[in-house]
């Protein structure tokens, strides 16, 4: 079962909302499944606009294990500062193969929105 | 037309929202088209954030028909409990190939939202 | 650039909304696009939990052109009868390579919500 | 790094909602992430139902940036109009590999609705 998913994840459109409405807040999650028997250790790349990409490095999704890392948490995304309201993509990497799935949640106009996609997986 | 789909299916974001608002309740469904000529079986694995997989078993999706699987009723997941307000991911392992999507209704503050996915498709 | 797209493609998750509120008119679209430069011919099986599969045939996407159909229109549909409220999954297969997507858009309490899939591609 | 994505991408269902209420303006974005070392130089084609297609040429997403193209502003798009209201879709091409996401924010009828696809990936 080592082999299921990918080592690279892609999600061209990342946008953490700057309002929220009603006692959810607009955030949004990097949803990474580990199906295998080894922890995967996972550093992600923020891309911008106009500015250079950003870091996170050290994330540990244990074997068999899911995390939903919500990415306006530095702590849980290796450190990494992604400002709300920017436009932004994100790049993921583990050293197993995991899935990637990025969604977000949007109270920025009464009641509340969702989106997600399963990112896009580049290395096998 | 056996060969339509994959046998293993992987979804990272699973989250059945706690409250529901209006005459819908929040809820997640996996669905599932068998657009074969053979029934197939179905297992389910519910992974968590801090605690061991919990397994499905024996859930049967006919020939040439479609399940949309309640992930809040234990009877259309082959017995798994997945709690509320808990994230979760799930595989979905079939003998046959099957297609799989993932949706969430959300009505957990004032009007509803969707979300909803296709699997990762793994073994073809 | 005949090749690009699948001739056979699978959403699993379909649903038409019984309810409507507002302006917007709850419903669902099979977004079709051919990007050859020859007319595709197009068929459709939408299938169901508990009843035999129903077939549209003799849908046209002109060369270079898009269709968004209407699942709860019959003429868009080849034909199909689509009940609403009722869980369908959908196979659309065509004559020349074609990139088929899935949306919903639901107004069944108050405010909307949309939804959106590209299918699973089966035979490219 | 520089073949991470896919010089075609291909996204079906595109509509611009005519109709904004609240401060968050109904629109579309096409996300577009260049994770090469190499400036993107990106075209455009729109595909309509009634219509021939038109073109963008000459968008620029530079090396390790992302853009999230409005396609209801033909400076970011190369010059195309894309008309509010209508159904369409669209190809991407590059002549580096890139990622592309489609999302739209639908605000036509009080509070706010998304819905986001990655695209279809042809040539890699």
């Amino acid at each position: 079962m080592s082999s299921e998913g990918a080592r690279v994840w892609i999600v061209p459109d990342g946008f953490i909302p700057e309002r929220s409405t009603g006692g959810l807040e607009s955030h949004e999650a990097i949803c990474v499944l580990n199906p295998s028997r080894s922890d995967a250790r996972i550093s992600l790349t923020f891309y911008f606009e106009d500015r250079e990409p950003v870091r996170g490095e050290g994330v540990v999704v244990p074997a068999e294990r899911t995390r939903h890392l919500r990415t306006d948490r530095p702590e849980e995304v290796g450190g990494a500062e992604v400002p709300r309201g920017v436009p932004y993509a994100v790049r993921v990497e583990s050293d197993v193969p995991v899935v990637v799935q990025h969604s977000r949640m949007d109270t920025g106009q009464e009641a509340l929105a969702l989106m997600s996609v399963l990112g896009h997986p580049v290395e096998r």
